[in-house]
């Protein structure tokens, strides 16, 4: 078997979100701007970029997004913003996640734009973040948003096959077993915004075992902590864990960062996936005369 | 919903394996008795620990073993050992694992013994450790043995269902899930035998995403390392990770060792699993409207 020894130089754009959605656009812009400058193929944005991470301001913020195929988007100025940078750095752009307002309901959407400006998967957040850890996070995302229903991938060129996820569906075991079985995937990624309670004891791990276990790369990006202002904003702060990491298919941490703004750049050995899918070829020794994941049947 | 408090004293018995099968029985006899002298409830055992690990002598080192639901446990040396252990000292005993010869093939089993002496479980390692790491461990277990294809669980009185699966059997997350899903597990146990190429890369961590992603405790129980003879024995030596452990369904290392012999003592808190279940629902939040593990017909 051929293994191809081509690089993929990834930025995960770490950057501070604010209630001004003006700034935050200001703010993704300067990222995307200081990831071409770097070279940068692949650049993933935060879970909820546009937006506080506040249930309550999903709806006020929300955009009506464009479908996968689209190379119209519409009037959505954060999808605008993304494709205009797309096509200027000619970059592949995971992009994060915003709120979407389809008729009357609001998805935690990421859109992914190629360097064509083309939307190519559209990823609408399945495994809504509804948990309550006595003394730790509680957080309730189906008070105003509704779940995706659709496995998200999409063909990155010559990188292959990429699945997409958003935060708390990387606790979904099924879900990146699902994405690999369908597509492949060589990358999987993850925007997500993971708190203090979760973070420290799960946000690395969970990457870590999806790796291992697909025999792929994943990637995750999370806004920069920003302290609680001293005034209380219009909605209630988040402190988000930070720490957006590139993890190998062997399940190293390629490259990480701390809570504080960063662009994590890190150019990806693609042929360690087939490196490590030939070593431990655990993805043909499955038994599937015992089990057996299935989509099911809308 | 109620939480117990029941705590449930477990040891895992890191011990070391030679070619000398009555002297493994004699290194089994001793930490049984030593894990009871500790009022262990729970004892388990490494993978392969009345046989060296080598393909090679499991032909020579099997044994014709009990069914499930058996108190004869027949001629079995080892299997009688694991009995009279259990009903002696009142332990449940998660056997570890030893070749069994049914007809003409040659299984890698777990008997599990409860503290009456039945065997309530008898796993078949269901995923044969076949693998070729460039540079570091290559091994085929299929050269010899058969799969087998039962899902594994049994009721341990008052600690609820527990799990067995045998060492590359914790890298496939379908039968983790699939144990979990039929037998709402609390606990998850593999006796195991990794190695210097995998053991320190994913060993630790492969149980702590088994921990997370099915909310219960995870044990696992290797041989003590051995150094190689200067005078080779009859077999390949096989070199062990060791690093038996107990993992918390946070995710925590509860409990753990080096790679030298020991026993692992520790006292779970089986309300860890209620309390890991309600704060973050994974369990219930699963999409079975978009994905389904199935057990497949055989």
């Amino acid at each position: 078997m051929a293994t191809s020894t081509l690089k993929a130089r990834v930025g995960l754009l770490q950057f501070p979100v604010s209630e001004d959605k003006t700034a935050n656009h200001d703010m993704a812009s300067k990222y995307l701007a200081r990831a071409a400058d770097q070279h940068v193929q692949l650049a993933v944005l935060p879970e909820i970029w546009n937006s506080p991470y506040a249930t309550a301001a999903f709806r006020a913020y929300a955009e009506v997004l464009p479908e996968i195929g689209a190379t119209d988007v519409g009037a959505s100025p954060s999808a605008t913003l993304l494709q205009q940078h797309a096509m200027a750095s000619k970059m592949w752009i995971v992009g994060g996640s915003i709120p979407e307002i389809y008729g009357d309901d609001i998805y935690n959407t990421c859109l992914v734009f190629d360097p064509d400006g083309m939307v190519v998967a559209k990823h609408r957040k399945m495994h809504l973040f509804d948990v309550d850890v006595p003394g730790g996070i509680r957080f309730k995302e189906s008070d105003t948003l509704s779940p995706g229903n659709a496995v998200s991938a999409f063909r990155c060129g010559d990188f292959g096959m990429v699945g997409v996820g958003i935060c708390y569906d990387i606790r979904f075991p099924e879900y990146a077993l699902l994405l690999n079985q369908q597509h492949q995937c060589n990358m999987l990624i993850y925007p997500g915004a993971f708190n203090l309670t979760t973070g420290p004891a799960h946000w690395e791990l969970l990457q870590r075992g999806r790796a291992v276990d697909n025999q792929c790369y994943v990637l995750t990006a999370s806004p920069a902590r920003v302290a609680a202002p001293e005034t209380p904003g219009a909605y209630p702060h988040y402190t988000a864990w930070g720490h957006s990491t590139v993890v190998s298919p062997w399940g190293e941490v390629v490259a990480t960062c701390d809570e504080h703004e960063a662009l994590v750049v890190a150019d990806l050995d693609m042929s360690k996936v087939a490196t490590m899918r030939q070593s431990i070829p655990v993805l043909q020794q499955k038994r599937l005369d015992v089990y057996k994941l299935e989509e099911a049947t809308q």
